[in-house]
């Protein structure tokens, strides 16, 4: 029924680099609105110290929120196996555990190498096949800087497939491949998820592409001809990478849920109720830069979603 | 060995929504810098009535620079047999006569029906060919409002098709097809350009793109695929439409060298010479909204240009 799977992740990647505190009923009220507009996934919080992001401070009663919203899948970030622990205790249905491709990179963002944090990736997945069935959360990989790296530049593409097939043996059930600074190109991408495709098999792949370069929806437009059916976004464009200088914002959901409705394909999501998220989510997130194009420009004379 | 061309339309596009005159030694820096850095051809000027436009009161001084400018090949616009004479006599080498596709965008943008602006552009045509071989400026039809109309809102790809036909049986050397107020998606332009294609053949077939719903570079991947090898863009995406509201922003020059020569097609454009530019154009015309990401986000680390 849905083509195309959008996932919200401005509640995490995009409230991470709001450098205030969010009320917590803001966040609350965020993951109402996108659920009643038909986001089918969204990724709440991110479990780590609430000294290095307090922004996640009251982590614990968004996703009690989030998980009372029906028919939506919850998921948070862990970059460690603590995290994942705290995502475990408290029911989200979907763990989004993060590692840098990019040895750099993952040195500067959870202070070890990607060989260590491979490792702890497996420890998550056994912790979570002690869960009984029914409880027992989704573990997902999700590969940052896997198409390029402000620390080191390019990354090659087999050392991406190679970590991929580290984390699939490890137990993985869904990747997400993430450029984390907004490095990719349509050709970049379309080469990556074919031959990574070719790798895992059926296994979901989920794109996160940010929009740094102005070519977010056009890396989507390549992933979408790789055969990649889910897409990470962020409402309003909102977010970034605080370990990646000059590496802001997600790929926009309504500007993503415009461009797939256009093209024909369903998302399930209502346009414009998420329009008017945007603002109210906006106002209440004073000063912070909304990027997008569809909330200002208006949708076209006759437009037609996807039927 | 140019891969895909990309030509320079601020000059007309982007100035012609400015609200002040723009000295005439910016717009001859412009065109020098752009052929400098490699932009093989820039639509200079648009030759209408100097009330309805006085931006364009200079037109003749800047074509006299523009065609002393080494391997540059000088396009004006014209939206009528008068225009297109001034043209032919200042010695352009391409006249590039505008109609819309949309009946009501023609009666609003030149006060007559699309058949009669067919029928014009045939004359144009016609006084064409009674200038003397080698002296003897190409005459492109521009398909305006082809992918959706601020008026009409969809447009039917049969009517671009029967518009095609018809400037084609008159003569046509090539086409420029037009999504004027930002109203394609990439399904929509692989449709319409793959169709053109099999319809015109060998023709040069060259795509406008405004990027007023954020679709532009993603409509360019699409026209990629459909074998369009030539793009109008404008350097910081100044300019729009003065007839269609909201419609704001051709694609910016900057980016789309970017993304081309990033997936390794070869545009012959020294893109730091393209940003450079665009920050002492930005500077002249003070105040105006520039658009466009790679300028400030700067290129990749370890970035290399298509072989």
């Amino acid at each position: 029924m849905i083509d195309v799977h959008v996932h919200e992740v401005g509640t995490r990647d995009g409230l991470q680099s709001v450098p205030f505190f969010v009320p917590t009923e803001t966040k609350k009220r965020w993951c109402s609105a996108e659920a009643r507009a038909g986001v089918g996934e969204i990724e709440v919080c991110s479990f780590v110290p609430v000294r290095l992001l307090p922004q996640f401070a009251d982590a614990a009663e968004v996703v009690a929120h989030a998980l009372t919203l029906e028919g939506l899948t919850v998921a948070a970030l862990a970059p460690n196996l603590k995290g994942a622990q705290r995502a475990i205790e408290l029911g989200v249905h979907k763990i989004n555990y993060v590692l840098s491709v990019s040895e750099s990179h993952n040195r500067a963002n959870v202070r070890r190498s990607t060989e260590e944090s491979v490792n702890d990736f497996a420890r998550v997945v056994e912790l979570a096949r002690s869960v009984p069935e029914g409880r027992r959360p989704k573990i997902v990989a999700g590969l940052a800087t896997a198409l390029g790296c402000t620390i080191e530049g390019k990354v090659p593409e087999a050392r991406v497939r190679e970590i991929a097939a580290q984390v699939v043996a490890a137990g993985a059930d869904e990747l997400i491949v993430a450029d984390t600074v907004g490095y990719a190109d349509p050709a970049s991408v379309r080469r990556l998820f074919k031959a990574l495709r070719s790798d895992v098999g059926a296994m979901s792949i989920k794109a996160h592409f940010h929009d740094t370069r102005g070519l977010g929806l056009a890396n989507v437009l390549a992933a979408l001809d790789a055969d990649v059916r889910a897409f990470d976004a962020s409402l309003g464009g909102l977010g970034g990478c605080p370990y990646a200088p000059g590496a802001s914002g997600n790929i926009c959901t309504e500007d993503l849920v415009f461009m797939l409705e256009a093209m024909g394909l369903k998302t399930g999501v209502d346009l414009e109720q998420l329009i008017a998220l945007r603002g109210e989510i906006q106002e209440a997130l004073k000063d912070q830069p909304f990027h997008g194009t569809i909330a200002k420009a208006g949708l076209p004379k006759g437009f037609e979603k996807a039927a």
